[in-house]
C-alpha cells in the first residue's frame, strides 16, 4: 500500500519559505479579486504583519494595487482594498487552429484587455510559415499591449494536437508531425517586434486543455468542478477536468474524445482509425453531411428547418451522445460542456445528445432534467485561457518577473 | 482562476496533531515494511525524539513491533527493525461476486491471512439472503482469524455494481436496485457470530474500484501508477487509477467501463443501453457465443483450437480492444490491466485487442511492444483489496481502534 502524499517534503530554506509565501498572498489576492491584508491573514494562516511586509513587497514590485475603497470583510476591522494590478505583469496568449488564429493578452487578475482575431487557412500553409503569421499578429496585439501599460512576460500557444516538449507531436487537421513550435514561433515573435525588444518565453498546450481551463477559470460553471470540455472545430478537442485540475495523463495526451471511437467500421479518419467521433460532429463532416460550407450557412438552413441540415445536426449530436456517454460512464462528471461550433448548434445538436445519454449512461447517472449538457461560455476562450496561463507562472514565483 | 489547493488550512489542536502524527509514523512504517525510528524521523520530518515517542504509543497499542533484527539504511546508525504487527487489528474483506463469495482477512501489513472463496449462485437468491449466506461465510473466517489473534475492526464489501452511501444503487447483474447492503450484512453477521462478540462496522464499495486498489497495492505494476483496471466476471467491471488515487467520479460512479457502447445499434444489455462491452466481453457473453457453460471448459476448447471458441474470444478481444482504445484517448494511462476471467484468456484476447489498440489509439501513444495490456497479478484480488480498505481506516487514525 502507498499513501504517501501526505507525507511532507523536507523544510525549505528561508528564500525558499519567501518565495512560497509571496505566491500564497498574490494567489489569495487573485482568487479573492478584492480583499484585505487582513482576509488574506486569515485565510492562508499567516500573522497580519507577516501578510503585510509581503503585501508591501507585491505593492513595490507593481503586482498588486491598492484601490481608495475600505472593505469590511468577515476578518478583523475595515481594511484598504487590495486587488491585482490591471497593469505591468501580464500574459499572452495565442490560439492557433485550423481556420484562425486568435490572441489576447489578459492582465494579472485573468480579463482580457487586447484582443485579436483573424482568420487564416492553416493547413494551406508550412507550419513555419503559419508560426510566422501568428507571430505577425502577437507583435501587433503587444504593441497594442505596451500602448496600456500591460507586459506579457511569457506567451503560451494553444494548438489542435498532441503536444509535449515544446513539440506538437502530431495535429492531423493542420497536417503537422513533430513540429518545434515553441521554437519556431519564439523565433518568429523575435523578427516581427521592433529591435530591442526583449525576447519573450514561449510554450505550447493542447487547445482543448486551454479551452477547459478557460472555461473552469472564467465560465459560468457555478460549483462544477469536475467536467468533461468537448470542442467542435474542424476536429473534435477534448479535456477532463477532475475537482478542479486539469487531466493531462501519462504523456499528456488525455482528452482525446474526438477520436474514441463511435462505430468500429465507420469511415477512415485522418488519425488512421475508423468510426472516430470526429468523422460525424466534427465541423468538417458535418457541413459535409449537411451540404454547405460555413457554419453560419448552417444554422441558418437549419433556422429554416431544411431537412440535409437538421439531419447532419441530428445525426452529429446523436454521434456525440454516443460519445459522449461513455465518457460519462468512464469519469462521472457533474457535468459536459460543449464549446466551439457546439454552442451555436445546441437547439439542433443537443435534443439527440441527450436522447442517447439518457439510454446509454448508466442508469440514475444522468437525466436530461439536471442540464448536465451545456455550452460553453462564450467569453472563455482558449486564447484568454492560454493568456492565463502566463499569469499562473506569475502567480507561482512572483519573484521571477520584474515588475 | 482558483487554485485553492496550496493554501494551508487553519491549524489543528494539540490532540490532533499527535492523532495526525501517529498516523504519519504508522503509515510510513507499513509503506516501508521494514523500517527503523531513524529512517521514519528522516522520511517525516520530525525529530527522532518525537518519532521515538510516537513509536513506543504505537508498540503499546500493538500496531507496531520491534523484530530482533537491526538495520542500517540510509539515515542514522543501525537501528531496531520496526515493522507493522502480524496480529491484533486486521482488516475483513468479502468479494460478493455473480458466482462465488470470497472473504479474506489481511493483517496490518496488507498480509492476506485468512481465506475463504465458496460458490454461491448469487442471481438465484434475494439480497437478504445472499448477504445471509456471505456473512455464514465471514463468521467462519473471522473465528479462524481469532483463533490466529487476528481480530478485524471492521468489514469492506465489494460489490459488482453502483455503491453510493451503504446502497447497492443498482447491480444489474445480480437483479439488485436499492438494496441496504452494509445494514443488511452488518446484521446477518451479529447473527452468525457467537452471542457477545462486538458488532463490527460495515462499509460497501464497488468490487471493481476494489480490484484496481488492490493491483496497485499488491501487483505487480512496477512504476506505474496510472491505470485502466477491466475486470472480467459475469458483467465487465472498471476502475481508473490516476496517480495512485482511485477515480470516483462526481457520484462515486467512475470506471463503467462495461457500458461503454461498441455498437450503437448492438444487442439490449441489462442496464437498458444497446451495444455496451459487457455484451461482447462479458463472461456470460462470451460463454453463450462459444456455446460452452464454463470458464475451464472455453479454455480447453481454445487450447484445442476448437473454431467456435476462438471466435468468440477473437471477437470478445476485439469489443474489449474498441473499448479500451477508447478509454485510453480519453486517459492516457501508463496500463491497461486485464482482470477477473481475462488473465487466463490472455493468450486468444489480448492479440485481437492488441490490434485494435493499435489501430484506435491516437498513434504514437500506444504500441503493442511496449506491452502496456496486462494480465493482473493473481493475488491480488478484490477480496485481498476490501481488507486492506479496512487497514486503510486504522492507518488514518490508530488511536481509534483498541490494540
Amino acid at each position: 500500500m502507498n499513501r504517501s502524499k501526505d507525507i511532507p517534503e523536507p523544510k525549505a530554506d528561508k528564500a525558499g519559505v519567501r518565495r512560497h509565501n509571496l505566491s500564497l498572498v498574490l494567489r489569495t489576492v487573485h482568487e479573492s479579486g478584492e480583499t484585505t491584508r487582513a482576509a488574506v491573514a486569515a485565510r492562508v494562516g499567516l500573522t497580519r504583519a507577516a501578510v503585510s511586509s509581503l503585501v508591501e513587497q507585491l505593492l513595490e514590485r507593481g503586482l498588486l494595487v491598492e484601490s481608495g475603497k475600505t472593505f469590511s470583510g468577515q476578518a478583523g476591522r475595515p481594511g484598504t482594498v487590495l486587488k491585482p494590478a490591471a497593469t505591468g505583469p501580464a500574459g499572452l496568449g495565442v490560439e492557433l487552429n485550423v481556420d484562425y488564429v486568435s490572441v489576447c493578452v489578459a492582465d494579472l487578475g485573468g480579463t482580457g484587455r487586447v484582443r485579436r482575431t483573424v482568420p487564416l487557412d492553416n493547413r494551406a500553409l508550412a507550419p513555419v510559415e503559419v508560426l510566422r503569421r501568428a507571430a505577425g499578429v502577437a507583435a501587433d496585439v503587444l504593441a497594442e499591449a505596451a500602448a496600456r501599460d500591460l507586459r506579457p512576460t511569457g506567451v503560451r500557444l494553444a494548438l489542435p494536437g498532441l503536444v509535449s516538449g515544446g513539440t506538437v507531436q502530431q495535429a492531423p487537421n493542420l497536417g503537422w508531425n513533430r513540429v518545434d513550435a515553441d521554437a519556431l514561433f519564439a523565433r518568429a515573435l523575435v523578427a516581427a517586434r521592433p529591435p530591442g525588444a526583449p525576447a519573450l518565453p514561449v510554450a505550447s498546450d493542447n487547445e482543448a486543455n486551454v479551452a477547459a481551463l478557460a472555461e473552469l477559470w472564467f465560465g459560468d460553471l457555478g460549483a462544477v468542478r469536475t467536467f468533461l470540455h468537448v470542442t467542435g472545430e474542424i476536429g473534435v478537442g477534448g479535456a477532463i477536468v477532475l475537482d478542479g485540475e486539469l487531466l493531462r495523463g501519462a504523456h499528456g495526451f488525455a482528452g482525446e474524445i474526438g477520436h474514441l471511437t463511435v462505430l468500429p467500421d465507420g469511415p477512415r479518419c485522418r488519425c488512421g482509425s475508423h468510426g472516430c467521433l470526429e468523422r460525424y460532429a466534427g465541423q468538417a463532416a458535418l457541413l459535409r453531411a449537411a451540404g454547405v460550407r460555413g457554419v453560419d450557412t448552417l444554422v441558418r438552413r437549419a433556422e429554416d428547418a431544411e431537412p440535409r441540415a437538421l439531419a447532419a445536426l441530428e445525426e452529429a449530436g446523436r454521434m456525440l451522445g454516443v460519445a459522449v456517454s461513455g465518457a460519462v460512464n468512464l469519469l462521472d462528471p457533474q457535468a459536459v460542456v460543449l464549446g466551439g461550433i457546439y454552442p451555436r448548434l445546441m437547439p439542433w445538436l443537443a435534443p439527440a445528445a441527450e436522447a442517447e445519454l439518457a439510454r446509454r449512461v448508466v442508469s440514475g447517472l444522468w437525466t436530461p432534467a439536471k442540464g448536465r449538457l451545456r455550452a460553453a461560455t462564450t467569453t472563455a476562450d482558449a486564447a484568454r485561457g492560454a493568456a492565463a496561463l502566463v499569469i499562473q507562472d506569475i502567480l507561482a514565483d512572483p519573484l521571477a518577473y520584474d515588475g
